[in-house]
């Protein structure tokens, strides 16, 4: 069964807003087993929709519509689509009493002429009650072919989706579908492929795909069966599989766990807490660990040391090392770690030092140099990364090898 | 001259990625003054690429491609855009140098194989040097058609379209379009459009068009005109008009600069240097400011205090404010100022010390609740907020919040 999401709004052509509804739409129709091929983003045009609808119930069976359901004159998308599957419109009494309904209590006195418009339905549409606004929802069915109008506010749509789209959908399907993540760190996309991909060509039933992150590369497995049961039996060895060929470079195969959610609750596992010393991510690695829930327990304090005299004063890294190896290099990391790590109390503390440019960089030491150490207990661990790009590219890069440093060096300690 | 963009890739069918890249794009050409009337997302599927290339050049002048450029098989839009355009494909040594550049200083140590591929041409096509990734972009040209590939990142993206494509599409429109941003922080979007409603309804030449942003407020003003110089005369009154009525609320004028750019652009003009104390937003003030290229002029240090006795030690936040007020009061953000601007010497210190969830709210002091303080010399602004939304979005305003604060107090010390 195919799906294919219409986005109809001027504003998303003139890039006003940003489409996440298609992100939403598109998401929970894969995970409802749902094949999406297309999306399209038209005006508010009679014409030009009416194309994209034809198209639309001419390649997929069914048509999600979002947008255009509002109570002004540029609004066409219910009309236009009654007009092109061929049902005439009609006052819909229910609606029209919600409609007085939400105004009731609302800071606009009187109810706008034009709302009661949104009162109006095609005629044998099944009417898909709004709580959060006054056009409804409607699903119109025409055959084997169905066409699904939301309103575009993401707020009115993502409830009326979940509440009363979804089940609909649910019943269209015998087949449940069921995916299951593995997060990677600290290797390439092309390599993972490399490694993976006789894997990749001979599945069908799960499908295997890769998707990359700045520093990470996330690979879901998708299967498709009439049960749970079946498809985690699906499922499971192709995980299984994968974790082996990549080792300790999997991090997670939790669907919402990020890479710093992965460092956090493997810190509060052994009950260990790190600290941050950080030069050119400014404050960056820290604010990732703070951004989990409950980091308190493994994080409680970190230093952006941007000058070399904050270096001296709050890691105690000494003048002479600083002078003799630079600011960047990897004597002044460890300095920072050891330091960092003596002036919190803390279990470990990750320390970076780079060039992020765009200037300051030499031949010797170009920008992207980064240097990064983490020290656990009497162990420091240094570590060289030449990155490439845009200061902000280079930046990031950086915070995700630091965690993924603390990552690595609490699970060598484990060994 | 219309222009349609057409997004290639599995993940946006997905829905594993929000449609950032047409957003950028739709913007763009909008601000070029190109119509767009369509856009479209397909997956890497050779048959139904083509067919959305097919129907994209037939009722557009210009279509953009972005994604499908990767070194891997799935990648296929380059192949298939020569293939429905007439192209053959040829090695570009130009590319290959470039690539075997890129992996040099790379933590990879061999090219992967795949990587070659992205060598590989439509002959007589324009090349567009990418200086962040392996993937040229590339601009096909067939009679009055065009067909411009960009890959998919969007830090890969962006600096490719500004840098080339943009003043590609500069030189076939005769119109010019000129336009001028106007920066707002501290006042929402609804209050923005209702002091400048008259100026946007009465305009046509300029337009003027409002963009929120996280605690910001982007108003942009296009005029079209034959020369740069007309086009400026028309926007300067109107430039002039809203920054009178916005006051200090405007940051900045500049198109590029963002607020942690025009908070390090004030520092330096005064000679000021800045410091940082934070507690709920774990550095992300301090990683935004050094974000900034030369920020080490105006910014050296700063502190992550996540715990209490954190605050206490760097901070010199003293055990009793804590105990009394709490660690989420007036009290302790003011301490937290004044400590940090003397452990650091620094001429300001910006604090922060919220609750950002998701547990730990009470009815007194719930969820959102945010102080910040800006200590200058003996004088110390605190602030007090309630924010909405999860975690992060709490977070994300504070740090806006906390760069404005230390915008308007070296403001107001001027005054």
């Amino acid at each position: 069964m195919t799906v294919e999401v219409i986005s109809v709004g001027t504003e998303l052509l003139m890039g006003s807003i940003v489409n996440t509804n298609a992100q939403f739409l598109a998401e929970q129709c894969a995970l409802l087993g749902l094949s999406m091929y297309n999306q399209t983003v038209v005006g508010d045009n009679k014409e030009r929709l009416s194309d994209a609808i034809n198209t639309g119930l001419g390649r997929a069976d069914i048509v999600i519509l979002t947008g255009g359901l509002g109570p002004t004159e540029d609004d066409l998308t219910k009309e236009t689509c009654a007009q092109v599957m061929g049902f005439s419109l009609a006052e819909d009494s229910h609606t029209k009493d919600r409609i007085r309904e939400y105004f009731k209590n609302s800071i606009y006195k009187d109810i706008p002429d034009n709302n009661w418009k949104q009162a109006i339905v095609p005629e044998g549409a099944i009417v898909l009650d709004n709580d959060n606004g006054t056009a409804p929802g409607l699903i119109l069915e025409k055959g084997e072919k169905r066409a699904i109008l939301l309103p575009g506010p993401p707020n009115e749509l993502i409830p009326l989706f979940n509440g009363k789209v979804k089940p609909y959908l649910q019943k269209l399907r015998p087949e449940l579908i069921v995916s299951q993540m593995v997060k990677i760190c600290g290797v390439g996309e092309s390599q993972v492929e490399d490694r993976l991909l006789d894997l990749i060509d001979k599945q069908t039933n799960p499908t295997i795909a890769t998707y990359a992150k700045t520093g990470e590369v996330h690979v879901r497995v998708t299967a498709s069966a009439p049960t749970k049961e079946i498809a985690d039996k699906l499922i499971k060895p192709v995980v299984k599989e994968i974790k082996k060929r990549m080792g300790t470079a999997v991090y997670s195969t939790r669907e919402e766990e990020t890479l710093e959610m992965a460092v956090v609750r493997l810190l509060k596992k052994h009950e260990l807490t790190v600290a941050t010393a950080e030069s050119c991510t400014g404050g960056l690695v820290a604010g990732r660990i703070v951004n989990v829930p409950g980091s308190s327990e493994v994080f409680r304090e970190g230093f952006v040391t941007y000058s070399n005299k904050a270096k001296r004063r709050h890691l105690d890294v000494s003048k002479s090392t600083i002078k003799k190896y630079g600011a960047v290099s990897k004597e002044t990391a460890r300095e920072m770690a050891v330091g960092g790590a003596f002036a919190t109390d803390s279990d470990l503390c990750v320390a970076i030092t780079g060039l992020a440019g765009p200037d300051g960089g030499t031949e010797e030491k170009p920008v992207g140099l980064v240097y990064m150490a983490c020290c656990m207990g009497d162990k420091v661990t240094v570590e060289k990364y030449q990155f490439k790009g845009n200061r902000n590219k280079i930046r990031e890069q950086s915070v995700v090898k630091a965690l993924d440093l603390v990552r690595r060096t609490v699970l060598e300690s484990q060994e």
